[in-house]
């Protein structure tokens, strides 16, 4: 099986990290249009040879896409345009219904399987990648019912490889939760990031005070905007509501603060340990 | 020397478990009023013996106040008024403004050691509790110029033993930096689970879709009310501002969303990334 991965990040990188070694692939295939990330995917050897996007395409045997969600957005039909029908195209986006949506009506939509590995760092590019990334995570499936058959075997077979579990969700149904947990996460962090930046002494006193609690809660602030515009700009209404709810939980605690209402907050910090339950 | 620890929960039972097997300790006393929590902490042997909060004090060379910082406020103007000249009171709380203040006039302020080591976890109790908590954290010593010197050695030793870094600050100040870079973690992660769970189907969503990411980011909305009503409630001022702080950067993420403002939104974010220089 020839594997061609479309943009060769910590995602794209560690995928391919993780099917370096599997009997079951013949080659893998990179296609990366920042020389940069070009240079350090092939000093790395993160795959056997790049080759621009046309070529790539007509060597493979499976496409993976893992570029940020609007480039997805603008590759997916133009390679659904070209597919044949063996071949399988994957995207491995953070976002779901939109780019679904742009493919409904096409001929090849079948040939396509939409996936979301819940799996990720604050870091990015080739030398972010490792092995090892997506082991043990979930990988959400959506829409499955709108793929063929074998298109879907084939991406459950590279994911059973990097050692995803699988879950199966509607697109719209995957954007709203993702919004709630996983973007909106996103938000929190940056947030956080920029208050503590804006006191006048951060310098001084994050090398100081930050111990575990602090670099945990504001890890995802240092996301890169290349992904997070993309994302955040695609699943805009559900994130909203989310930002909403949390502002909503934010006004209750400084309500509580400013009236000194020491039972109010421990009624909200009980309900907020409950967390545990889900996780 | 022998060490009272008053309260073996997370904190002071991993410090108890850092201090064990040190040739430095004769006798390690542990004081527990949650009797759940002091058979926790008999069964797992963190410390030698434990004794009502009276004798433990008089067999003491040193004091480490472990407890709530509500509690530690209660007691410490009683443990400095039957301090001997030898002794060394030492506290472990998030806190220090108040309580350094509560003891500024006492005849013994000198036997006491203000310390708040950033270490911790989102669990508490006994059980929770571990070697090597501290390794390679650092503890803020704050008014120093206040303690004894041969005080200020002692602590500083067992902060030695338990592997800490040391850092020095004025207690105001520390106060104010603490609750952007420490209290407001909290609050956020807080308000986040809050969110997440009103929303209508979080128990279905976080379990399919909470990665690497939300778990990190709402991790110490796990942090007991125990513990965080009181430090809350102490540094209330001060916490006020850094969530007003937080609140307004929340706001211009919700108009950059609501108007669809990408340049605003990559802006926030390439601004909130330089968090990583800081950490």
């Amino acid at each position: 099986m020839t594997i061609v991965i479309i943009g060769l990040g910590l995602i794209g990188g560690s995928f391919a990290r993780d099917l370096r070694d599997s009997p079951a692939i013949t080659e893998l295939i990179g296609v990366e249009t920042n020389p940069e990330h070009l240079r350090q995917a092939l000093e790395l050897g993160l795959v056997d040879r790049t080759l621009p996007l046309e070529q790539a395409i007509q060597a493979a045997d499976v496409v993976v896409l893992a570029v940020p969600v609007n480039t997805i957005d603008r590759l997916l039909p133009q390679i659904l345009d070209q597919a044949t029908s063996t071949q399988t195209v994957i995207d491995l986006g953070s976002t779901k219904q939109q780019m679904i949506e742009n493919v409904k009506a096409h001929p090849n939509r079948g040939r396509y399987v939409a996936a979301h590995p819940m799996a990720g760092t604050e870091n990015s590019g080739p030398a972010a990648s490792f092995k090892g990334l997506f082991k043990n995570k979930t990988v959400l499936l959506c829409d499955l019912d709108h793929s063929a058959p074998d298109a879907c075997k084939t991406a459950l077979e590279l994911f059973h490889i990097a050692g995803l579990k699988f879950e199966f969700m509607d697109a719209v149904q995957h954007d709203r939760h993702a919004a709630y947990v996983s973007h909106l996460s996103h938000i929190v962090a940056y947030a956080l990031s920029l208050a503590v930046q804006n006191e006048e002494k951060a310098g001084y006193a994050v090398p100081r005070l930050a111990g575990g609690g602090f670099a945990s809660t504001v890890r995802l602030a240092m996301s890169s905007s290349d992904s997070w515009v993309p994302i955040i700009t695609q699943n805009r209404e559900n994130i909203l509501t989310a930002v909403y709810a949390l502002s909503e939980k934010l006004e209750e605690f400084k309500r509580a603060l400013e009236t000194n209402d020491e039972s109010k907050l421990r009624e909200l910090i009980d309900h907020a340990n409950k967390i545990r339950e889900l996780l």
